[in-house]
């Protein structure tokens, strides 16, 4: 087995990933941990960071590095991480974690923000910055599914523009706590009610909230079983997204970074308005942009 | 004191009030309690209404007509009722529920629905007749905000088309269970605010949920106090509720049955687009459709 010789960790609110990497960059071992941000006191990140980590440093002779992006640079989280104002190139940045074990030097990567209109991301600047890792000149945009979907502009290497979406909270929320809970079956998947949805919200995105009573009413003036009702939740609030996002995607080559089923849908509804995306592994490119910050960090420590 | 005739009873999901009223229509007596819908099982209905009117009925000769609306018809309450479908007169329907006791004769009024699109109100209905009882030859709009806000055309004494819209509950969610409950103080109002997020989204609803994460991201962005932003987000889901109800505000006369706070904001963001509504008190309407049930309820028993 060849030497490890940096430690790449992706550190969410509700899990983390880590990959141990030897000089090459290729990837020795790696695990995965349902230990996220969420559930740690701050005291806990390291101890916790060492007990999955200690069969990878054991032999080591000297602090081994440590990139880690994520929420663990949120407020609550290990230590709280600036935003770096864009336009700018993601995830060069990263800042030094005081850590009681001398086997580990922690970087945590920055954050990006936009001041006019505000908004943040921590975390997906780090798949950003390994999609350009892996496509140097991209020029489009690129869309990362998710609790906060993103969309970003990107041009020569850097972020130009950015806005997040709450489309995955609010699924989760009307579907979870709302009274349309008693209407969706989230297992009862509809590509032809998705598609509807997607089409719908796209001509009228202003009778959302009417659209989403609907689904309630529709079973109960029926009185009939919930066929296909959380594809058209999904399908209204995506197309609802679609709607806002037209400038981003209507005229520029897209890519959406992300695995899950989620990501399937924003392909999909984007193949239903002509446009072919490129669907790119969230943990492909959250490696590859660890991997550039890695880089940046050798060219600062004259590694 | 006069002699009890009749018993009315708003019997909401989380609170009911009863009133005893006189052969002339008058209010002898009032109250409220918090056993709502949502909080009786089944058989604890009758033991409830009985423990809470056992003062008026006690010397009762006759068995009692109790009128009652709301959600207590619903499939989780007392006796689910049926819906009548639009357009029809409102509330003038109800049925008879059996009870053990014979000190009193209980009627549950009925839903509206409407088949396309699909919707149904619960309780709604009954205000919307004692608007019709107190301005018989209304021809316009009503709307009636809630957790579920309901607007309706009214013409000729019926209800000719409704719309229900998830305003009230996607505030309650947003400010209590999502990200923004960090970002928002609830008691912490701003006209300004308020009015400026009603103009936005009017003007562009399809971004609303970019800028509902906005609220979040102006106070990390800014470490800003988190001022207004209730007001905001208010203003965000009351213009979108506009933007979609156009056609039933912009050329009718409005109403709006309400007298909470809630009643107030959307009075005050029809005004920012120039339109004066009438406010009347909710209490007072469901009184009112309650007096107009007890009148059909008569000439059905030829009391």
């Amino acid at each position: 087995m060849s030497e490890l010789e940096w430690i790449a960790v992706d550190w969410g609110t509700s899990r983390m990933r880590l990959w141990a990497l030897d000089s090459r960059g290729s990837v020795i071992d790696s695990q995965s941990s349902d230990t996220g941000m969420a559930k740690l006191a701050r005291d806990e990140f390291e101890p916790t960071l060492i007990d999955l980590i200690e069969p990878w440093v054991s032999d080591a002779t000297h602090p081994v590095p440590v990139i880690a992006c994520g929420m663990v640079g949120a407020r609550q989280g290990w230590q709280e991480m600036p935003y770096e104002a864009v336009p700018c190139r993601p995830s060069i940045k990263f800042s030094r974690v005081e850590t009681q074990s001398r086997k580990i030097d922690v970087r945590i990567c920055w954050g990006l923000k936009q001041l006019d209109p505000a908004d943040v991301m921590r975390g997906e600047e780090t798949q950003i910055a390994g999609l350009l890792g892996s496509y140097a000149d991209y020029a489009g945009v690129v869309c990362l599914p998710g609790t906060h979907c993103k969309w970003a502009r990107l041009d020569q290497g850097a972020v130009t523009e950015f806005q997040s979406y709450m489309t995955g909270e609010i699924f989760y929320l009307l579907s979870n706590n709302s009274v349309l809970r008693f209407s969706i079956d989230q297992h009862d998947w509809s590509d032809d009610q998705f598609d509807a949805a997607v089409h719908e919200a796209l001509n009228t995105p202003e009778k959302i909230t009417g659209r989403l009573f609907g689904l309630r009413a529709q079973s109960l003036v029926n009185d009939s079983p919930v066929g296909g009702n959380g594809a058209r939740l999904s399908g209204y609030l995506i197309g609802l997204e679609l709607a806002s996002t037209r400038s981003y995607w209507e005229s520029n080559e897209v890519s959406i970074i992300g695995a899950s089923a989620l990501a399937g849908h924003y392909h999909r509804a984007l193949s239903l308005v002509g446009k072919t995306a490129q669907l790119l592994d969230t943990q492909q490119m959250t490696l590859a942009g660890l991997t550039a910050a890695y880089n940046a960090y050798k060219d600062q420590n004259n590694v």
